[in-house]
Formats: C-alpha cells, structure tokens, sequence
C-alpha cells in the first residue's frame, strides 16, 4: 500500500546502508579534503575507484537503470529506483560509488533508448562499466538554454563526417580527464519546424577543434573532480555513425533524457535534506545556548518541525511522481517531472538553511555537509533551467488540464 | 499501487459528484447569501434538510466512520475516506449534506468508540441518523486549550449525579438550535496524575444552568448556522450514566477524537484550495489586463504552478496519514497527523490567497467562496490548537525519533 | 533629523492621543457591535456625530490636506501629516472622526485641486464641514481597472447635459445614505488618444438613472456604515458645469488623487500594525502555555522582532515618501508612492497574522481588532489594484532608473 | 531633511565614485581570479597595497571613524559614515581599499575608545597607517557564542604577565600574514558577577603558544587573504599593560564594539544589494528568452520590485540607526542596532538570490559578484550570533518598551 519500498527494495537498501556505513560515511571528510584542494584539481580521490570495483562486486551498481532497460538494468521500477536514491544521496558523492551520478546516468539512459547497437558497444558499455565518463553538452552561453530549441551550435554534414562549430558551457563533468564522450546538442538542420532543427551527436573529447576553455566555479568553487566546462568547438569533425538516432532528434532526446533523471535528481535532495536534518536534530540536542539545550526551544522545534512536513511531502511527491512515471511512461508523468523539478532544489535549500542556523559557526564551515547541501541545492534552482521556466510551463499545463476536467467533469 | 482511489472509492466518488453537480452547486450561492442573512441567524437554509434526506436516500451518508465502527460504518479503509472526503470538501458546506461535517462527525466516533450501548441508543443513533446535532466543548477562555490538561470546568460528583462549573468557549455547533447533546471535557479527579484528571461527560444542552452567553465571531462573522459559542455552566446536574467511559478518561478521549477527524479535516482543506485552484485557472483564461490574458503572464503561471505542487503534496501528506492510520492505528500514524494539521490549513490559505489576487476585486466579495476559504483556513490555523502547538510536539517527536533511529541504524 | 515629527506635529499628536483615549479607545467595542449588527446597516453609530463635532471644535479636522491647499488646510507639509496619520489609525474608525477618511479625503483633494469655484462652494464646504459624504467611482466588472485607461462607463455630452451610462462597482461608501455626490470617471471622448478618453464628473447620488444594485461584501462583512457599492447608470444625466477640469482631464485626475492619498494610505497600515504589535506584546506578556509565559518562548520572541523590524522599515519609508512628495511632488515621489502601496498592505497583514497566533481564539474573535486589520489590510493588497500591478510598475520605473543612473554615473 | 546626504558627503562619495569607476570596478575580476587561486593563499593581490597607498593620498581613508574620535577621524557622523559606507560597499573588498574593513575598522575603535597611550602608540597607530592587519578573538567552538558571557578561554595574572590557555575560532583575518596583532576575550575573573568575569587583552600574534590550526572554511572557500582561524592558546603569555581599559571590562568593550560597526556593516549589504538590483536591471534587459526579454516577463518585475522596496527599506533603517547613535549613543541606538543587524543579510541573500534566478547559470560562477554577495549574506546570518539570537533579543526589548510606554501612554 501506499509507497512502501518493496522486498527487493528492502533488501537493496540494507545491503546498500551497510555498504555506505562501513565505506562512504568514515570517508566524507577525507573526500572533501582531497577534492577541495587545489593541488588535486580534476583529480579523482584514490580511494573512489576502490569503492566503485567494491560496490560493483556487491551488485550495488547502476541501479538507476528502470526495469524497460534490462538486460542492462536489474530489472527495478522508478519507484523502487526512487527508494534507493534517497538513501544513496545521504551522502554528496555517493552516487558516483555506485555509477548512479550525473551526467553519466543520464546518457547512459539516452544511449540505452536511442543509441545504435554500435553506439551501445562502443560508449555505452564502458560507460556501464565504469571505465570512463561521460558528458552532456546542450547549454550555451549566448542563449536562455531553458528553452532546448535555442541552441545555436551549428552541426553540418560534409560528405560522411558532421562539421561542429560553437560554443557550450556548463557541460557538467567534461573538465575531467576521465571523460572521454560527450553527447553533444546542436542545429542541424535550420530549414525544419522548430522541434527538429536539432540533433544529438557523440564526440569524444580528443577531438581535434574542441577545447575546454577554462571551468566555471560555482558559488565559488570547482565541482572538482567533474567540474563544469566552459568549451569551444572549432570545426570539429565526427564520422556520421556518431549521430543519435538521426538528423532533427536532438529536441526529442533532450526531453526524453528528463524522464527518469528527473525525479532521480529529485530524490537526491530529499536524500540530501533528511540527512541535514538528522544533523540538525543531534546538534539541538547537544548545543546549549542561554541556559538550555537548542531543543528546548520552540523556534528549534518549529523549524525541525517544517522540515520534517517539507522533506516528507517532497518525497511522496518524488514517489508518486516514479509511480506515474512507472504507469503511465514520461508523457503521463509530464506534470509530476516538473513538479519535482520545482520543489525539490527549494525545499533542500530550506532544509539546509535552517540546520546552518542550528549549527551556528560550524554550519558554514567545512565540518559537516550543510554548506555543501545548501549550494548545491542552490544551484540546481538554476541547473537544468530555471525554477521560473519549470513554474510557467507547469502553470500552463495546470490550466490546460483543470480546464479540460472542468469541462468534461 | 500509490494512494490511488479503490474500485469502491471511485464508485461512491461518481455518485457524490453528480449529486452536488446536481443538488448542490447550483445552491451555492443560495446557501451563502441564507447563512450570512442576520435576519436567518442560527437557521438552517430549509433545503438543507431536504438535500440531507435525499443523501441518505442514496446511501451518501455518514461516510467519515472508517471500517472498524461496522456496522455503523459503511466499512471504507481511512484512504478511502480521504479520497471521499476531497471530493465533498470542494464546497464548504457539503459535508453537511452527507452527514460527514465537524464536530457531530468526531462526537460520533467519541461515542461509538466509547459510549456505552444506552449512550450509544440515545445520541448516537440520532446523530447517525441525522435529526439532531451535537457539540464538543473543551476550549476556555482562562487557559491556553492546546494543552487538554489545563481544561478547569469543574465536574463533582453528588449522589447520583455530577455537578458542572465553569466557561467554555469556541464550543462549535452549540449555538444551533439543532444542537441537542454535548460532550464536555471538564476535571473531575483533581487528585490524580495530569493525564487522568479529566472526563468527558454527556450534558444535554435544555440542561438547567447551561447557558450559551453570547455567540463568537469568527474574522467578523458567525458560523451560522453552527455557530461558535461562549458558554457557562452554573451548577449543571447530570446523572452519573452521562459519564463516558468512566471518570479519569477525558484525555484519552480527547486525544482519541483526533485520529480520522484529523485527516478528514485536513483533505477538507486539499478539496477547497483544489477548487480555489479550478476558479483561479479560469480567471486567468478569461481576464485580460494590460494586454493579454492573465494566463500570459508568468507571475500569475508561477502562482498556479506553485499552488498545484502544494496542493499535491499536501493531499499525497493526507492519504499518507490516512494510510498510516489504517495499517498502524493512531498511534503510529501520531506524526503524520501533526504533519497534516500543520501543512492543510496554511496551504490553504496560500492558494485560496492566490487565487484571490488573480480575481481582484470580485475575490473578496460574495461572488466566489474565495473569501470563505481565506478565513476559514487562517482561523484554522488557530482551531483545534495553533500551529505552534503542533509544531513544537512534531518537533519533539521528530527529534526522539531520528535520535532513536541513528542509535539503532 | 531624519523625519523626527516636528514641533506642531508633536503638539497636535499630543492633543490627538488625549481625544483618543478619551473618547475613541473605549468605544471600540460599542462601534464594533454596532457596525455589524445588520438591523444597523448603512446607519453610523449616533455617537459619531457627536465626536466629530468634538474633533472639529478642537481643530482636530482635516488634517489630512498638505500646505498646498491653504486656506482650506492648516498648512502641514506631507511628513507632519504622515505622522498624525499614524496616531489616528490605531483604531480603525477613528480617521473618520477627525474627517480624515478615505474616499472622502481624496475627493476633497481632487475638488480643491481640479474643482472650479461654484463646484467648490457646492461639494467641497459641505465636505470640509462634514455635512455631506462621498464616494468616487472608477471600478468596473467588466475590466481589469487597475489600468485606468480601461473605464468603459459612458459620458456623452447632449446639449447643456452629459449622459451617463454604464456600471461601476467597489466604489467606496455609496451605499451609505449620507453619501450625496459621486466624482464618476467614464470615457467621454474615445477618439482621443488613450490618456485623454476619460473625465471625471461630479454625479449627485439622487440623479435619476442611478442605483446601487447591491452592496459588495468584503471577506463576508458589509463595510458598513460606508459600504463598498455595486452600482448602475442608465441614462443618468447631469449638467456640464458638473464637468471636472475639462473633458479628457479624467486620467489626469485619477493619477493625481493617488498622491498624498497614498501615503496617508499606507500610513494606516503602520498605525494599525503598530496597534497589533501592542496587543501582541501585552498578550505574551500574560499568557501561559506549557509551564512559562509565552514572552518565555523564542518563537514568540522572534515574531515579536520580525513584526517590529517589519513595521519600522515601512514606517521609514512612507515617511521617506512623504519627504519626497514635499520635496519633489507627485512626480518625484512616484516610485516612492507605488513602493508603500505594495509595502503597506502586505505588512500589517503579516504583524496582524502574527498577533493572531499569539492570541489563539480570542484572536480571530470580536473581542480584539485584528481579524479587522488582518481583513482589511488582505483586502487592501486588492483595493486600488492588486499588488502585482503595482509590482510590474515599480519594476518597470526602477529598471528605467537604474539604467539612466548606470549610463550617467 | 530626512537622511539626505550632507555637502560633505556628496564630496566625499564623489571622489570615492571617480576612485572606485578608475580603479576598483576594472580589477574585479582580477581580485577573484587572485584571491580564489590556491597557490595565493593568505596573499593580497600585489595591486592592493598601491590602491591603498593612492586612497590614502586622496584622503579616502580611514572613513569610519565618527566625529567623537577625532582628531583620528574626518570628523564625520555615523549617518555622513553610513551613505560612504554604501557606496564603498558596492564591490566585496573596496573596503579594504579605503582601510575601513572589518575586523579592524572595530578594533581601531576599541583601541581609540578604551585602550591606553601606549597601547593606542604601538598598535592603533599602524592600524590607521594602514602598515598592520589585526583580529578579534571571541568565539569559541565548544561554547554558544552567541552569548558574549560564555568565553571560557583562560586568562590569569601571573606577576607581570596574563597567560592565555584555550582555543578560539571563527577569528577573522588572523590566518594572513599580515595580522600582526589580536584582540582576545576570555574569562579573567570567575569569582566576579556574569558580566564582569572577561578581559579584553592585546596578544601579538607571533607570542609563543598562539597557533593559527587550522583555517575554516565558509561555503566552501578559505576568505582568502584574510581568513578565519581556527586558533589553541598554549600558556601564552602577554605583559599585563596588554590589558584593555581593565579586568573584566571584556563583556563592556565586547558590547561597545557592536555599536557604528554594526550599522557599517549592515550598510554593506545595501551597497551589496544594490549592486546586485543593478546586475538584475541590465541582465533583464538584455536577455532574451522565449520569444522577449526578460524585462517584459511580469515575474521578473515584480522580483525587481520587491528587491527595490527591500534595499530601500533597510538603507532607511540603517540611516536610521546610525542618527539614534548620533543622537543618543550606542545604548538609544541599541534596538535599531539589533534591527539592522537581522535585517541587512537577510535582505542581501534574498536580494542576490532573485538576481541569480534572472542571470541563470552566469549567476552561479564566477562571472559576476552575485555568488559571493550570496553566500556572504548567507555567512553573516550567522557571523556576530545567528539571527534567532538577535530575534530574540530585540523582541524582549521590544515587549519592554511597549508595555512601558503602554504604562506612561
């Protein structure tokens, strides 16, 4: 009944604690060391290729998959997903440890649906098994990229090779030298109808004419060891077997890459805030501020309180939103993707927010993830478009369906 | 799989939905324009007996008593009340119409759960049936009424009978006409612990030395024809069978009364503020300003997108607690109903306030229930205890519980 | 320094405090009663009259006109009247004792402003005396009227006569049996260009073709003994001489009576939101729940702050706009005006809201003035345009401004 | 009239203007790239000490000194201090530039309020040359800081010496080389009442024992150049004319500190925020997305509105704050001071963060200011005690001047 995880879940998910107890949560801060260090710029901690040969021997690797894609998957449903994404995501770089991060689980996805056997032998399978990493490069600097047919880089075929010239940026992941692909987006043919002037391309990254030009920080920071590119394309030439599923399918893929990815994201910040508020429970009952521990306070216990109503409410909306996506496929599911797209960043932002209060001084310093939930949480309002460009396109559709229920009710 | 309405609910939803497209929409404005008639004071509009008869007739009635109270009940799972109850919460009095509204609703579950079989011939048997009305009256005005201990009536034993002394206040219903019985919560046993001082005792309401003094509004308006009283008790004598349960049990009861009322009162507030949703949608299609239709305009899409994530994620909240409750009783569903009385109400008002906005003028007048929704949600979050009351004991239960959890995980 | 009230100001406010608490502060309640009691409908409190005649005789009588307007005013500059506006509006009804009250004191402007002598002697003396009452009538149903320029009420000139037809609703205080002479605004001359379609014309309210259809409730009261009206013309014909300034002039006037009228407007707010805080602190000052006062609780300490920070801020800047209107007139002031318009409302709807919960039950009830404020101020958020129109308005003046200033600097 | 800036100030701010146009705007980006390069760690960029030498020259130094500590100081009052401060403050590190950054601009002023000749010859004289950096240690990690009275290191008199054992973190500045000097509060006199337990006393930072361990983090980035250190005292050992003014003066001089540093720096965040309303007015006019630019998009207004109404709301109440201190000291001033503290980061957070929803992805990285406003913002809700801490404080003050004034009213 209800959303309750299923046996396999259940099953999945001890083996899955009892991984992260034992490996990732003694790891955190010597993670956040490594990488944070300048000297370690792009690099990868050694430990991490350790844990991810661990974690695959277990059978605790790419779950993210949904059953559609066996044989390459396990088999499970967006819910069962779903569950297993929250507690993969108590901790930032976890996911990786598991091949379930950004951006690679979402090409991994578009390579699964509309990738040629070739394709899928080629970049797929090492992508799945860990060998190498991927990117995606659809934003661009010059444009509002919320809006997937603005994309101006420019894709021509001469004779059997594709032609790309332009710019793209925020292309998470592709300033590690342990990417190796991009899927890249851009126009192909501009004399289409808006929805398929575009196509999605593979381009290594050795490619002569492209050049990651420098990284951008965000809030301050490199996302190291993935980072985000800021890159050129100067005549770069890819054979045409490179092109995904055909000329014009670029818009088709770009929206399709959304399905599953989304509500994934999504979990992660309800995985992200459940562990801020844990954090934030035991601080309150350890902190002694005027003559009495922080939870005695009622504005502590309001603000746990909220947090508890917002994380609880967000992950039914995630799991409803996997259900929907489970019965009625990513067209069904349409509103509940953007919903979560919506709601998730904000309330881990929240959450966050209201442990660093609890936390004082060492909320924002490096001793426990909150800063790092708060930003990250921060930033994805923006990633993959603007909360804003979700809100109008929810609120439209919102209309479109209440008017027609109203009268057909 | 989810929270999704039974064959059973989906059955009972279609005859519920066209007996109000029938019976009652076409009288909402009617009813309104009765109700707020000074001349009408405390009077039922005459068709809302007539409307009540032909409820029960097609076996649209008492719906709220989940399956445990067979055979009073018709034997529907908490879920399936809730889905129920979304739909007949869509106008504010329909719950009326179905026998189904607050407090005879809740006094009706005190009593089949702990009346004795005389006390359940004598009120509850009306009461289900429909002919007279009931009151709860635990509030006063000396003491903060979120904490039930505080209650000061005093009921004495003499004899044969008990001897009430005292206030209470924001007695709903009581002010009617139609109000015959009332469950009073008073302490009784001074002596024992603060959990077991109080009762809950029958006091019907032609009781000498009961007198309703003067009737309370509410943001300017009395709930006619319920109505808020403020009430003393001067040497009010009952027999000692009106006790229920026996002395020492008022606070059980008290908290007893909370468990299904509690959702049900919270998906009243999902079914208004999804109808305030409806109107708000089809203002913005029909009204143009500065140009274009409000539905244009991105501020007025982003309220609507943001009402339709609240609102979803507070009615998944409530069938989440209605779940809870059916497979772990109150007890174990004991936060999320704290979850629920805290979420409903404020999201509520936040829809039913941005709703009025796109309406202007014509959503604070008497042309829509958009004023009614407001207020009625705004005072909600200070009936049945302010939400800083709820707050704070989610507070503490939250951190008991992820305490424990992290001790045992 | 700053906007300290000055010398006169300091003595009329201490004169102003005296009447208040003599003979307003413990009427309230009498007021109240009689105001909602619908056997009074439309009929103002007897006692009314005769504080009016109090206040006049103590020069406490229009202060609202700034200097400009001598001899009719006592000369006080924007920033005196701010102040004295604050005072008077602790108590809800209390401008009108003092014939300061919306609409009447923006009609009263627009008459010594625009009106030509005889139109002076025959409405405004009445006005300034007290004789007579007003109302002004812009709204209309059909179209979104916070864009003046939409006004479709007909004015055709026939002869020595104009010829009114259309409908006009929220217009303030017609319903009201003292409120003799409308100021209508309608379009009059639809082939000029859009600023100059409009006049405004002086309509007694016994003109035959006239009648108020209903009145409009507000959050389910009638503002009596004022009322907001719903109202027709057909064929309601008055003299030319009526005409106000000149044809065309309708826009004009609109814009100017938004000026001083605005910040006296959003002064209301401060002076009711600083009432609320008042309630709020005495309350949590005496008030026990859970074993401590509730002025113990952090909670209640920090809506305490929020509201004072909240209402200080909004105190600054209406006094700031006022400084500016003095100093630069309406037209220097113009983001300043639409800046306490949205600020205004908003919050002491906030502090109100807050007081609320402080309160409990007895918040919401008769028995103190904020459910009062808490409507009237949710209302206000609409009334001379929602918010957002306001909003889109100040954004627009401000990108204006800033980019001047960023090419200039 | 009102806070209008003086003659004096309009010179002064215009200088500062050519000054920063010339030579602060250009070297932004040069700073960042600097300052956020771990191989400068605890560097100043080499271009810094030239501005300042220029500033210097030009008389734009020192500015924040008020009129009592001449001849140190220009002369000028906290208000004239607060309009230079907001123009100062329009770039993160310009106050550097002009020597009024914090944490020395406060220790100047306790070193020219309470220090010594000798003390102010050797230390308060290099500090206003420029010539030196220095610190403020007061918080420590095991205790709330929040409450000044909490201090636990240890100072204790042993013949002409003070020793110094414990640790003190969140200590700004004192990780880059160029801190020379601390001001360090600790608990001297147990046997004395709460608040007269703590010294402040003068610690060089290269005096055995002291040990800079670590230097924390705050969202991720070192505040390189300056820091905040996470410092042990070890038997330090100071001559006893280190002492400030006296044993168990700390918690005065702690207090005394609070007073023009802290409007100064709620100042900041107006001149931060309104940077950022700028960056916000140009991006929407310039960006286009989904077929107009952003400025025609309701949201976006209403977004620019609000950040408008925000900035000026607090730049009155800071300038408010500041005439309190002019007039009445820091102890009138003291509720205004709690106020502008609460408001000024929270307003620039939220401020910055509608300006990042406009900029998209660019408003994450590094391309423009908005990161860093935001999570400086962030950082200061917590920096000199988290905002509950102040909430608190200014809402029992506030119920005490109610209730008082309530009782003389």
């Amino acid at each position: 009944m209800g959303f309750d995880p299923s046996e396999r879940v259940v099953e999945i998910r001890a083996r899955l604690e009892a991984f992260m107890d034992k490996h990732i949560f003694p790891r955190e801060h010597e993670y956040e060391e490594f990488v944070t260090d300048q000297n370690n710029l792009w690099k990868t901690p050694p430990f991490v290729r350790d844990l991810r040969a661990k974690a695959r021997e277990q059978g605790l690797w790419n779950l993210f998959l949904p059953e559609e894609y066996k044989p390459w998957s396990l088999g499970l449903t967006n819910v069962e997903i779903a569950h297993i994404f929250e507690t993969m995501s108590r901790v930032t770089w976890a996911q990786t440890i598991f091949n379930c991060n950004a951006p690679d689980r979402g090409n991994m996805e578009v390579l699964a649906k509309y990738g040629s056997k070739e394709q899928q032998e080629k970049w797929l399978r090492p992508l799945l098994d860990g060998k190498i990493r991927s990117a995606y490069a659809m934003t661009e600097p010059q444009v509002a990229s919320s809006d997937a047919t603005n994309m101006e880089l420019e894709i021509k075929r001469d004779g059997d090779e594709y032609v790309l010239n332009g710019r793209k940026w925020w292309t998470t992941g592709v300033v590690s030298p342990d990417c190796k692909i991009m899927l890249v987006m851009g126009k192909s043919n501009p004399e289409n109808d808006r929805h398929t002037q575009h196509s999605t391309i593979l381009v290594p990254t050795d490619t002569p004419g492209f050049k990651v030009e420098r990284a951008l920080k965000v809030f301050g920071g490199y996302h190291s060891p993935g980072g985000e590119g800021d890159s050129s394309f100067s005549d770069v030439r890819v054979p045409v077997e490179n092109m995904i599923k055909g000329e014009g399918c670029g818009f088709e893929i770009a929206q399709g890459r959304l399905g599953p990815g989304r509500f994934q994201y999504a979990m992660t910040f309800v995985g992200l805030a459940q562990r801020c508020l844990e954090l934030m429970c035991e601080r309150a009952t350890q902190r002694v501020a005027f003559g009495e521990t922080l939870n005695a306070k009622t504005s502590v216990q309001h603000e746990i309180a909220r947090s508890r109503c917002d994380i609880e409410q967000c992950r039914l909306l995630v799991l409803e939103a996997a259900d929907k996506m489970d019965r009625e496929g990513p067209n069904g599911a349409k509103e509940h993707i953007s919903m979560v797209k919506i709601v998730g960043p904000r309330m881990a932002e929240k959450v966050a927010s209201r442990a660093i209060q609890v936390f004082g001084g060492m909320g924002v310093s490096q001793d426990t993830l909150l800063p790092d939930v708060f930003n990250h949480a921060r930033f994805c309002r923006i990633a993959d478009g603007p909360d804003e460009v979700h809100m109008s396109q929810l609120g439209k559709l919102t209309i479109r369906r209440v008017l027609s229920e109203l009268s057909n009710g």
